[in-house]
């Protein structure tokens, strides 16, 4: 079976808003072992839709319409769905009844009389509920009298809040229903090793399951691994063995990204966490209380762009500034010992580095980047050298540090934390 | 003259990249008074390709295409165009110059001899130089012989950092270049006013220019104003409007972000920046960092996540977070205070609130922020209440306070900083 993504409104042409449901969607295919085989932008324009449409429809056999559900003029995908298969729209009680109230709940007033268009669905349609919006979704299956017979359409509204979980948990099991066979898939987060190098780790165990399919994603701080099969038993056996191949690496299957890792990993010991942070300026701590619940254990960072708050607020001696620089391992190591004085965390993260695209050196070129870990007792400064520009640069160190609290957390050696770090000698 | 685009590569089906492709030449069409009619996004695979490339040739007149043109065999664009047009592949001596010069720039040893089939390109296509990477770019003018005559084709390496500057400095002039009658345009940034105020507000400039083409982008820190003409003067006196209109609302021709113009007014003050941050949890500092030199204005931040940071490291006094609460004008006050102390900067911003999911209470409901800032002598302490996701809260928040300090620094009042601020009586 193949599916097409049509994603609908002039907002994603005229670059003003990215499109993020597409790679959300094809994500959450990937998990089912399929993903989208064409996917369309087109305007909020009635002859642009049905175009779409067309083409999709010949091209697919389930298409997954996102955005113009809403109550205003420009929002016209039912209708053109309607037009397209020569359908009637009508107006569903049921759908009124959900719309009159979700908008009681949201308390801001009486309910335009426009918004009732929401309720509108082409005949034969059913209608998928949305716990997080007005408009509902849309589930066509589209038989003998319609132009396309046996193909499917599910209509969803265009804002990710409502989208992404109408799709994961009422469309997506549509999609898997409609698959010819049962697919089993488990998805990985392998942090601190390249995609090259997780692809030639998992020859052998390819090699053990033929029938077994294997996608790869790589993310700034992790590679994502999907398995797929027609098999149950495959997957089992087959996930036993990358559990032990990539022990040290794998993310729990529980977190999404290694900031949420160190959390749990932090809460679990009843450890607390601090920052100090120079070049990467207060990402990491962004990354940190990104996840709901952060306060439980993250006191604070101070995020130290100049030197004389290096020395004011963290105590680095102006010695080590003079003398070896801001950008040095003596200064990272000194920031830890500040962090502990000023936090009395259990645990911290130090970075200090060049960014660019300025102030690189031939002794301290651009990416030049320590980074100090402490973890109880233990603690740990490293010195890498990173690519890119200065958003990878910032970006690379916020997922190293963060990696290697993950590993000194668990008690692993840092060969497992990611890049190629040289182990300063301590000051 | 219709624009389409096509975006190659199975990450972005895959949902591994989001495509930001799109949104960047979509924005910077928009400039020059255009949007792309159709995107697609297809897997690297050949006979999609093609199918494609049929699609977009016969709705739209200038197809843009972005991925597949490095050297591993899933880069199969320009065969796939060559098959498409029944031209040949040659190897362009003037490629392979360009490409072994970039490649020993580099200093990454011998050139991997499969590189050099990036210089493959279709008989009669021009050469796009590629400043950014090995790929080069091509642009394609149909003629007589070919399927689709008078019809044009630009190629471009996929990845963001080759291919932004590539469109907006040689493949945007070849789109202007083809466009019927010559188009004149300015892009305002303004900040503060929601879109539907913008929109309401350039009702009467519209009504004095009927020529005046005009689009709106919402971001969460400012509202993008395109206005297009085919006549120079109408944009010029339009532009004087618009400019009068919005005098205290607008940034600088020359800043792409609120952070970006905050560090502009700073450095011609030589003034000083520092921040406290709570709920934002340091969003405000990575939004200032990312802008390169930062580090001359920023000294530096603390975010102060628990309340005992807040006490130790800003001098928040235990009566204050005991009474009042840390999500209270008192404390935003407080951290003002503290930051004078701990940073001795000219301007501060303090923030402090319920970002969500948990946390709220029927007084203190999620999305309650309170915001101050300082600039030399003057302060304000500001209460909003923001809706939306967690992430909507802290981005709002950010927001909020980089445009508040905006206004102060230019001496504006403070209803043009945006959202409702209810002032708070300083304690």
């Amino acid at each position: 079976m193949k599916v097409g993504v049509l994603c609908i409104g002039d907002e994603l042409l005229k670059g003003a808003v990215i499109n993020t449901n597409l790679g959300h969607m094809g994500a959450k295919l990937l998990e089912a072992g399929i993903y989208p085989q064409m996917a369309l932008e087109v305007p909020d324009r009635s002859e642009d839709v049905i175009r779409a449409l067309k083409i999709l429809m010949k091209e697919t056999d389930f298409v997954l319409v996102s955005g113009g559900l809403g109550p205003t003029s420009d929002d016209l995908t039912k209708p053109a769905v309607a037009e397209f298969l020569g359908r009637k729209l009508f107006r569903s009680e049921e759908a009124v009844k959900a719309i009159t109230e979700r908008w009681a709940s949201m308390k801001r007033g009486e309910l335009p009389l426009h918004f009732l268009s929401q309720a509108d669905i082409p005949e034969g349609a059913e209608l998928i509920p949305n716990h997080y919006g007005t408009a509902p979704g849309i589930f066509l299956q589209l038989g003998e009298k319609d132009p396309f017979p046996g193909k499917r359409i599910a209509m969803m509204p265009g804002p990710p809040s409502e989208l992404n979980p109408m799709f994961d948990l009422q469309v997506l099991p549509l999609v898997k229903n409609a698959l010819d066979g049962k697919l089993f898939s488990f998805l990985f987060h392998i942090a601190g090793v390249g995609e090259s190098r997780v692809e030639e780790r998992m020859q052998k165990i390819i090699a053990a399951f033929p029938a077994l399919s294997v996608a790869y994603c790589a993310a700034p701080e992790f590679v994502k691994l999907f398995i797929t099969s027609a098999n149950a038993e495959t997957i089992q056996k087959a996930s036993g063995m990358i559990r032990r191949e990539f022990e040290k690496e794998l993310l729990s299957d529980e977190t999404k990204s290694v900031a949420e890792e160190v959390l749990l990993l932090l809460k679990e010991k009843a450890f607390t966490l601090s920052l100090a942070e120079s070049c990467t300026g207060g990402l990491i701590s962004q990354l940190v209380t990104n996840v709901p619940g952060a306060s439980e254990v993250y006191s604070g960072g101070i995020v130290c762009y100049s030197n004389e708050v290096k020395n004011r607020l963290l105590c680095v001696e102006e010695t080590i500034l003079r003398e070896h620089g801001a950008v040095s391992s003596q200064c990272a190591g000194a920031m830890l010992e500040g962090l502990k004085k000023a936090f009395g965390s259990t645990c911290g993260i130090s970075v200090t580095g060049i960014a660019g695209p300025g102030g690189g050196t031939p002794e301290k070129p651009v990416g030049l980047v320590y980074i100090g870990v402490f973890c109880g007792e233990n603690s740990h400064v490293g010195r890498y050298l990173f690519r890119g520009s200065r958003e990878q640069v910032r970006a690379r160190s916020a997922a190293v540090a963060l990696n290697t609290l993950r590993c000194m957390l668990k008690g692993y050696d840092l060969s497992c934390a990611g890049s190629i770090a040289f182990t300063c000698p301590r000051s």
